[in-house]
């Protein structure tokens, strides 16, 4: 299968699960609708791609890592929700559409936020799998942290690194080894993939960075409204955009190098990598 | 060992065991402050020990479930620190202290409880019990539902029920059957358990409701400031006082029926139902 075909087939996976999983937490009309509003606004479903992936790779069967994949989407989305808070970043538009509390308000965002990262857990719980349990919560608890330091620190240059690493990186990491466990992975495998997936989420956030200062105006469009990002440090703000593509470039090796390590068959992944290089959204 | 002395006992337990599990997070200063200082503002422990007394109950060794009891705490904790900020009810203070957002500001404690509730299911995954698990996710989850139905509904006689067997049931059912399953249960005591749960966490919540316009001076401080409960429907305001007090007697009897079923010690579950229904604070 084509690099494009395999993501859409991990996408047709996920997306009808998404909404059985949802209707488990039979949560009331307004909860339930605020959950959905943001679970199912476009996103590009990278982290379950991920999962699946990974789980593939290792030699497991993707269906068998669907729930794990679930949670991660879920964990991500609450994360969006919160962020987008008038405490928090500040955004009325994400991906082009209200944010969640534009539509449903600061309380019930806040709500949908929770039933997610709760409804997330439960599906974690039910992959009966330790490991991938323990993926997937310090995943969730290191991505707290990486918001801490975004909200606190004046991010420099030093600060930079590791707080993408924990915002970023943390869940991009949980994603990838969530679907690891699921095929059942030794040490040596578990090593590459930390080193891969911590390469794999600099290059996506750099790039992240790179886009918002190159996009498209109609790319460009997420970004009307208030975005505190134009007064946050970036990769690009605080190397330039000359060092931050070199920088770019770096990690896209660095997590090739890491697939080195692999005797499976790692073209999606590396077809990942170049795409995520060369992205243009 | 009288009933006082076993509570002393279980909170002794609980105590450092919730400080060792929040140095499990390796937080940023902000992030761990604001999470220790919700987590250790003089909480009774009440979901603990339920958590404890119930495994113990069932045969099981309580220190088995400190884990799952912590977690319970910590996601009581963050239902709290949520419940507080100026989106949903809008508290200054809470336990005679200021709310964590008062002290963090609003987007440190929105990462606060978020992180509680992540450390919670990081700490329930670790219990390696599906059941457990499945309890406490299941718990959180209808928490939230709960919390959604009191922020949006206009809520009468009818609804109020269910709104606190959501809102304080949930998390008091959970904190039981996490203990029971840790001493491995069977169906007809889960039945039993759940009957018993429901029925004292609509006791807890009658006489909250008394206390709040019964309770002496030094009780009502923690009602300085805003609290938007004046304004709320309470098991008070719709049925009186006499009636709140049959109906918390009625709820005490139901909870107390529930225990005949059980063949191991249920002295400690009796005192506390008559503890309760006789509480000053």
């Amino acid at each position: 299968m084509e690099f494009s075909e395999k993501m859409q087939y991990y996408a047709a996976l996920t997306e009808p699960m998404l909404r059985v999983q949802l209707d488990q937490f039979e949560a009331p009309s307004v909860l339930y609708d605020s959950m959905a509003y943001s679970l199912f606004a476009g996103g590009k479903r990278l982290r379950p791609m991920l999962c699946l992936a990974a789980c593939e790779m290792c030699g497991g069967m993707p269906a068998d890592a669907l729930k794990a994949a679930c949670a991660l989407e879920m964990i991500h989305t609450y994360s969006l929700i919160h962020d987008d808070l008038p405490a928090m970043d500040d955004d009325d538009l994400r991906r082009g559409k209200p944010s969640n509390h534009k539509v449903f308000g600061e309380g019930n965002a806040i709500l949908a936020g929770d039933g997610l990262l709760s409804l997330a857990m439960h599906l974690a719980a039910q992959t009966a799998n330790a490991k991938v349990m323990q993926a997937i919560t310090r995943g969730a608890m290191d991505m707290v942290s990486g918001q801490s330091m975004d909200l606190n620190s004046k991010c420099d240059a030093e600060t930079l690194f590791k707080m993408h690493e924990k915002k970023t990186g943390a869940l991009i990491l949980a994603s990838v080894l969530a679907g690891a466990h699921t095929a059942g992975v030794g040490a040596k495998e578990v090593a590459a993939l930390t080193d891969f997936s911590m390469q794999y989420g600099l290059l996506f956030q750099i790039t992240d960075d790179i886009l918002d200062v190159t996009g498209t105006q109609e790319e460009m469009g997420k970004s009307i409204g208030k975005d505190s990002r134009d007064e946050k440090v970036t990769f690009v703000s605080v190397y330039g955009l000359d060092a931050a593509r070199e920088q770019a470039k770096h990690a896209a090796d660095a997590a090739l190098k890491a697939l080195d390590e692999f005797e499976g068959d790692s073209t999606f992944f590396r077809a990942l990598i170049e795409t995520t290089l060369d992205r243009k959204h």
